[in-house]
């Protein structure tokens, strides 16, 4: 199993702002990953968690479970955002839980690709859940690997 | 003319995260508007601007402009983020510009809406631009605005 805390520390030491945001990586499980934030480090105008948090959060869920996937194959990994949407469905009104996977499909493919020494490209899915358990946004992004 | 500096101590007072991010409105003219970003405060593990500063950033840009926009003609406006799409072409390797703007006719629906107290949704496309002058990212949203 790989070691959230471990990637979480690794994160926060060498990307400033996710210090800030003050996220947390909860469970990987069944190829999905869950990573928490917290409102208040994150807020905006309206009192509910800023656009830019969230979009921010989201390519950072992403970027973990790809990194997560890449390095169960490899010992170490460059992951790189290469595109993404995300849709505001409601607003996010206390913390924020991201539920981050990606298609069978799409690892299988992944896995192939990084096994072969060559680059990988892992399409991703998101919600971004309120504490209520209602849909706040819905994320999609694709991230490219190779190994190091 | 919007008072830009205004605008953005606004955002600082309210959005704590963009405080961190170090950003500033530099000009608004011709209905565009240039946002700029610092890499340090904005820095990853590979020592270029992280996917998710450049996110936020941009949907701040996107902010922003339609609130520059919408207050041009109400008094107070409620501005919200509906969805985005972004696009990473190469590294942002030292200082982030992006320059967001909105078409002609899109801007026009958005004004006729507003001036009926309608709500108004505006389309805003907007380029990350590395200092060097290359295209970094491209990114496209809609945004919703209100009177107050």
């Amino acid at each position: 199993m790989p070691d959230l805390l471990q990637l979480a520390a690794r994160v926060r030491e060498h990307i400033p702002l996710t210090r800030y945001m003050d996220f947390r990586l909860q469970e990987f499980a069944a190829d999905q990953l869950i990573l928490c934030a917290p409102l208040a480090p994150n807020i905006n105008d309206k009192g509910t968690m800023f656009a830019g948090s969230q979009a921010a959060l989201m390519a950072l869920a992403g970027w973990c479970l790809t990194t997560l996937q890449a390095e169960m194959q490899l010992p170490d990994a460059d992951v790189l955002a290469m595109q993404n949407s995300l849709r505001y469905q409601r607003p996010v009104t206390g913390e924020l839980t991201i539920v981050v996977t990606s298609s069978a499909e799409s690892l299988a493919h992944f896995r192939q690709r990084l096994a072969r020494g060559e680059r990988g490209v892992l399409e991703v899915v998101a919600e971004g859940l309120n504490v209520d358990g209602s849909v706040a946004s819905v994320y999609q992004a694709q991230y490219m690997a190779r190994g190091l």
